[in-house]
């Protein structure tokens, strides 16, 4: 006996039975609509989830679709996601469809309903850590989904995208000791996102790898945004002994080191070398061009897309591909000063 | 009797004899299918166009789209109009399709056929001038679509919305004379496209309304990219008499002059003044940032995804829209140096 014989693929009636409520109601709850009152449709969710329903295809004479879904569209890495994932359903024939709703951990309740009317060929959802509700509904639609995590935040059973931001911190960190310098700062993102923190441990371990010291005013956490880099940056330039080079956490952040030190009459790289993070389009336009830590997202969305394409044929798995992280050296840093 | 009544809407049995083929080959011209010999399609296009067909309309149970398409979707512009079209989708319910295709001009051929699967409510097209063929194939379907043209090259026949390029030209210029400079360089974008010329031509008008010479040196054809504007600036200001500010036509051309300014040892605004063009993000994030020509692009595409909703009920018209731009002062304009 086959394996899927075993688990029983379960028809709607079998469905209806099971739940105690009629055909008509499970096939509201396939379809999204709101008038069915919540603990029947979690009992019908449950039960198509158990049972492995898998729905009729979307018909092949319908175009396909590939979902993106984001928080916030204004997101810098928005743009480079968007054309990964345009590339891979370019290569096959499907559209994406964009969506901007919710929270930075999911989305908002109503989106779900328009994906069940879609029935795209999956999902690439943009969020640090989605509820089990959603992952339940798009489970028991089997619509396969996987996360892009670039806060490096994964959900242990959702197959998710991240790249490596320890490294990337040491890579960063690294290159300004190589260059000659010591007293090194560094700006990392919210505290409460992981990738921060990793950003950070990966900072602390060159430092302490080279034999250096960290100095406590020396490590500020930041919003990952220009006004943060600047306001951090602000206070320590006007620290009694200045840091000669700065790890900003990201290129928006080193966007705002640079506005302090112009603002501060200092000169980069002459004066202050910086280190952005991510390598978005801005990093080479800005002048002097960020040095800077290159996130792959245009390669992390591919590989996103790629795997919902898997899924269609392949089980879904809790695969996390993590991709490497690289130093991208331009001008924004140099040895420190001799005087 | 009235208007439609005369028009005689028509069936498909009736566009099928009167271009002598059978209803399934009406039934595939209109589901985008390759394999009609194309003689025959396009004389079942124009009998539906000129018989203003109209295909039932998409089942209410089916999730709205709204689609946009991008010759490129690492423009600049796309992130802000992306924001647009899908404000106005979120506001009704209704999901935006994406799709990067085909040239500065012309979506790919390809892309129709998918179009017309989705049967979305209507096509925002990113494009500046639309082949006929392909308003054809959008008529004869009933896809409503408007242009976006932020280079301001405008149809006379199609739906579109620009922006006011001579206005902002003028209102940059005369800002670097408010200031005080006389010795004004612009460097404007390709020398095809008709944005450029009409900023250039506000320059002019701004100089000569304020009794100043335009040298021909100081006027220079750019690529609206980042490298075209550092090139170009690189020029300028090894002149043997330099000129005080530059109208630096785009954005990305004024971080190329920045950065121009940064290898001549030139501080600005101190020792240089600049101005965009088009007040995309990077222009706040800018060291310093720029004072730049708002061009409301997200207003713009808000107009049009507004100008496909209202085409379900209304008559098409060849309406163009051109939103104003403004001027937006920032930090990278001052004065010119006394001495």
């Amino acid at each position: 006996m086959r394996d899927d014989e075993e688990m029983g693929r379960i028809t709607l009636a079998q469905v209806a039975q099971k739940a105690g409520v009629s055909i008509s109601t499970v096939s509201k709850v396939l379809n999204g609509r709101q008038d069915v009152a919540p603990p029947t449709r979690i009992k019908v969710e449950r039960l198509l989830e158990t049972h492995a329903y898998r729905r009729t295809a979307r018909s092949s004479r319908e175009a396909p679709l590939i979902e993106i879904v984001f928080h916030e569209l204004d997101s810098i890495w928005a743009l480079e996601l968007i054309r990964g994932v345009e590339n891979v359903a370019k290569a096959n024939q499907a559209s994406v469809v964009l969506t901007e709703s919710g929270t930075r951990h999911s989305p908002d309740p109503d989106w779900i309903e328009g994906v069940l009317q879609r029935r795209p060929i999956g999902v690439v959802l943009v969020f640090s850590a989605l509820p089990q509700a959603v992952k339940q509904q798009l489970r028991a639609r089997s619509i396969p989904f996987v996360i892009i995590d670039p806060a490096g935040d994964p959900d242990p059973d959702v197959p998710s995208v991240g790249s490596a931001n320890w490294t990337g911190g040491l890579a960063a960190t690294r290159h300004l000791i190589e260059l000659g310098h010591r007293r090194i700062g560094i700006i990392t993102g919210p505290e409460d996102m992981l990738c921060s923190l990793a950003r950070l441990d990966g900072y602390r371990s060159a430092m302490s790898m080279a034999g250096l010291e960290t100095a406590p005013e020396l490590i500020r956490f930041g919003d990952f945004h220009v006004e943060g880099g600047y306001d951090r940056a602000m206070e320590m330039l006007s620290l009694p002994e200045r840091p000669t080079a700065v790890f900003a956490g990201s290129d928006l952040q080193a966007l705002g080191v640079l506005e302090a030190a112009r603002v501060n009459g200092l000169r980069v790289p002459h004066d202050l070398s910086v280190v952005g993070y991510d390598d978005v389009q801005v990093a080479r336009w800005s002048s002097p061009a960020l040095t800077t830590v290159h996130q792959p997202l245009r390669q992390m969305a591919e590989e996103a897309a790629q795997m919902l394409l898997r899924l269609r044929t392949e089980e879904p798995s809790s695969t996390r591909l993590e991709l490497a992280t690289s130093l991208v050296v331009r001008k924004s840093t140099a040895p420190p000063r001799a005087d």
